[in-house]
């Protein structure tokens, strides 16, 4: 899993934790109406937002974007140098029998597109509608996020204000409203660690790692528009390049000098 | 109907009045004048901001998106390869039958344009802007909600600051001031309540079920341009396959090689 | 009138006003400084804000879009139709005539640059740049109440600091603080009041008008576009017709199988 | 300077401090402490914001926006019709002598590229970049305010909670605490009033101004333009008129009547 | 260092720190749960939002942005005509000496780009997409620290919920109450001038350096343009001054003259 991910959370829960612990006890900070009407109601709002199959695939998402790793952007220049430097020597065929063997759908479906002769702006706009469905499903389990993030301090605060309306109906027992009105607050502070300890920051998370597949994504479908314009390899490489960090340029560079 | 927005509604509501019914009594959250003003205000300030035909149209929107179904994707490749086949066999012209018998009115002036000769340029033109008016009509329902999203929890602070005043107006009987204060928060409580339990979630699902139907018709659009220009039915496929998630394009593969 | 501009006016004050008597009485919630300084302190942002002549003008911006009524789209698509029947019939020329017989300002000087035989390029250059300055005019009296429905909460948070600072400076006679906290409340409650029942609403109302007004010029430019370029009374008849909901569409229908 | 900036100041703040003098007195609300927090900490902010030439530039900005006035459209168009006529009867190299006596450099610039025969396009692009790059310091002048008027409410708020923390830590005197509660709300005042009777008012007219300089900067282009590619003085005229409100049109069609 | 910063960090922190001072001690406003809260949970948010490399690589953004300086525009475009001038002179490969020589990396990359006789739309592409990833790069660490600055605030909030929760839980000793309500506010007070005095000047700081670097960089893409397709230095000249604000451009007119 992603390693920052869960220190992060050890991080700010533990904390919370922690402070909690220093003023009072944790058994305070427990209250199941409170946890149900934060986490019920965001997810009821959630449910009427978000078709149903959208919300039971953020799993699916999630587990994708955290615990599959992406290829190295400089592993996948060295594949598309490769088949660059082929298909100049053997021609554009002899990358059928690669395209059976790569590993990646996107790229084994950019080559066979390549091999089979499609025209060139055919074969970018199949590559990049499919580019954009990806994208669009991923910024979609970042919206439910977001918006899961808006609407569980909303719930909070319904909470609370229940809390509230109760406590100063029944002002009987003045020794009760101190307690009253901290039940009525934990409320508002489920609904804000719910939205800024996961919600929120899980949102971000996933809308960069859609980003950098995103960035991968592109370069493949510039490394198969350059192949099948039988671009040189050294032009592939300088194209595919220009996506990388100078850091990532750098590696690259003292690799391909190696191999010459 | 659908089925997560009435699960949503059902677990939002249920949970709410669950937490009311822990600590106090339904009675003391029902006050007449609180749902007067925040209802009727919201009202009020919709009427001012859209024009009532929009206000009014804003049930058939709803009725459209949520009862009725759209056509299933898979559905719709399998009608454009099936009339991308039949124009390769039997030339264009004999898709006017078709037309004629194609139930989705979309489609069918699609077809009709592509039978009668349509320049391609126009026929992309015509359909481009059926699809630009009915994206704006579903955007301005989801504006209409999202406006009362707004409207609703400010109406709420309005109420209770109604209530404050009138509260603080006359002290003489400091017994009253907790009911009172607890009569003031309602409106707020109610202003949350509308705003995100039923505004802003059920403008989300209305902006998406919008986008679900603009997939469809930009299929339908692609998929006419291709038969026209005379693409053979793989390549109609090939292109109309790129508007899917991975999941469903198995699906379509699946039974093209059942068909094949 | 706009007559959903007069009811929901009437319907939101009357609820907050309702909703002030059930507790207390009106005279409680009028305070003339509060009124100063929320109308007061708004108008001054504004003024400090926006050009004079703007602030003037906007009494004119709203009695344009809110008195005067726009054509019906499609008697302005049976206009379009004729001037394009006449034109195949009796060529570009016949259409002098009518041009100064139209009464829409904007359809005629789009008739008059067609029949004196500009260039098509040029003539949809001079009319898009036409309707982008009536656009920016009326977009720029919204941002003139959009920004007001911002500053009359400011103002009336202001307003409630000045009432509570002086309150608190003064706590002599503890019986008159809850009169205080009253007085001081109001203001926010007026600044709350004009936003979101006046305002904001309004804006929306402004903006909605504006593209309503900016689909018919768009409508006129279209259509004059194909007449120039020589299109048969039937495809302008359709290319108008994308602009319209599918209720007018058919409306439009019956009426040309009428004439037919 | 600009009379609605001077009356809507005077407006604001005079309604601001009769309201102040009707409920206690000035010397109440003045803090210089507080003045310091708001004042200073904004300016600390935005000098960690903005580079600091941008801030001393802000006075320029100011100086040059509210100072100067621009010249009138007409004026403008009046100008570039005689250089058509002239360019049209004796030439473009007739306008060397006009450019020389061109009193708006912005305007001279574009006589001089036109006369030396620069290419159209590479004139168009020397000339749009010239205005990008000063509206890119106009719209930073509007952005130092408007994080102005963000960061001084939010140092208000550091203000109060100093003022109440200190005061909560000194509960010795119940009769200190309204007073220190008083001072503690003032710094909020100001950051209130300082945002939204100062920052964010002059931010929007510097906007505007900004956006009308633009609008007279494009008509020039275009004038030039079309003086270059031989336009006839009508249509140079019927060009730049389509940037004119109505009223102003007719002004300048009465105009050009009186000189037929 | 930029003194800017500097200065106005000491400016917002030292007024912070003497409003403190005025009205009790420091030792008031120093409570480490509350430290650890706001810059704990702050931190573990974001490393949750962002990958980690990027958080750590935020170091070394901010040491470039605010340590190395910019090459002054000026001095740019005097190099520009210099190798414009060589160029026509000597013909392209004489500026291969010159790009070895050349110290800023993106030039030199240009130059040899450009000497390598590199199609010039492939020469654009490939160094418009270096600048899009440095662009990238600058603005993620503008986008940390925004999000730091929406963060602290919550986790002040949260903070702030924890201390009144505990303080209210535990009511028996009134005396206690002001000290509990202190020590609460202060975690909000932290979440405040974290957000305020830091984070959120400090993205805006690196926005602006960023984009001043940005145009330093389209300067030199369009020098590098204009060399190769052979524009004489004076044109070169004239195309790369309109990126400059007026003063910089009379002091580039006077060197120009003075070496002329």
């Amino acid at each position: 899993m992603d390693i920052g991910t869960v220190v992060g959370l050890v991080l700010a829960l533990g904390l919370i934790v922690w402070s909690i612990l220093l003023g009072g006890s944790i058994s305070g900070f427990i209250d199941m109406p409170s946890v149900a009407v934060v986490l019920g109601g965001t997810l009821g709002a959630l449910l009427i937002n978000f078709p149903l199959p959208r919300i039971i695939g953020l799993a699916g998402v999630f587990k994708k974007t955290f615990f599959f790793s992406l290829e190295d952007p400089d592993v996948v220049i060295a594949k598309m140098v490769g088949y660059a430097e082929r298909a100049r020597r053997e021609g554009m065929l002899a990358l059928e029998e690669d395209s059976e063997n790569e590993t990646d759908p996107f790229l084994r479906k950019g080559l066979r597109l390549a091999v089979d002769g499609t025209d060139p702006q055919l074969l970018e706009k199949i590559m990049e509608t499919d580019v954009e469905q990806i994208e669009l499903r991923h910024s979609e389990g970042a919206k439910i996020l977001n918006a899961g993030g808006a609407f569980a301090p909303a719930f909070g605060m319904i909470g609370t204000l229940i809390g509230l309306v109760n406590m100063l109906s029944n002002l009987d027992d003045p020794s009760q409203i101190g307690a009253g009105m901290a039940t009525a607050l934990i409320t508002t502070f489920y609904g804000a660690v719910v939205a800024n300890a996961f919600m929120l920051p899980l949102a971000g998370k996933l809308e960069i790692r859609s980003r950098e597949e995103m960035v991968i994504k592109g370069m493949i479908i510039d490394g198969i528009m350059a192949i099948q314009s039988g671009d040189s390899p050294r032009i592939v490489e300088e194209k595919l390049k220009s996506f990388l960090s100078p850091t990532l340029r750098e590696k690259v560079d003292a690799k391909s000098e190696q191999a010459a």
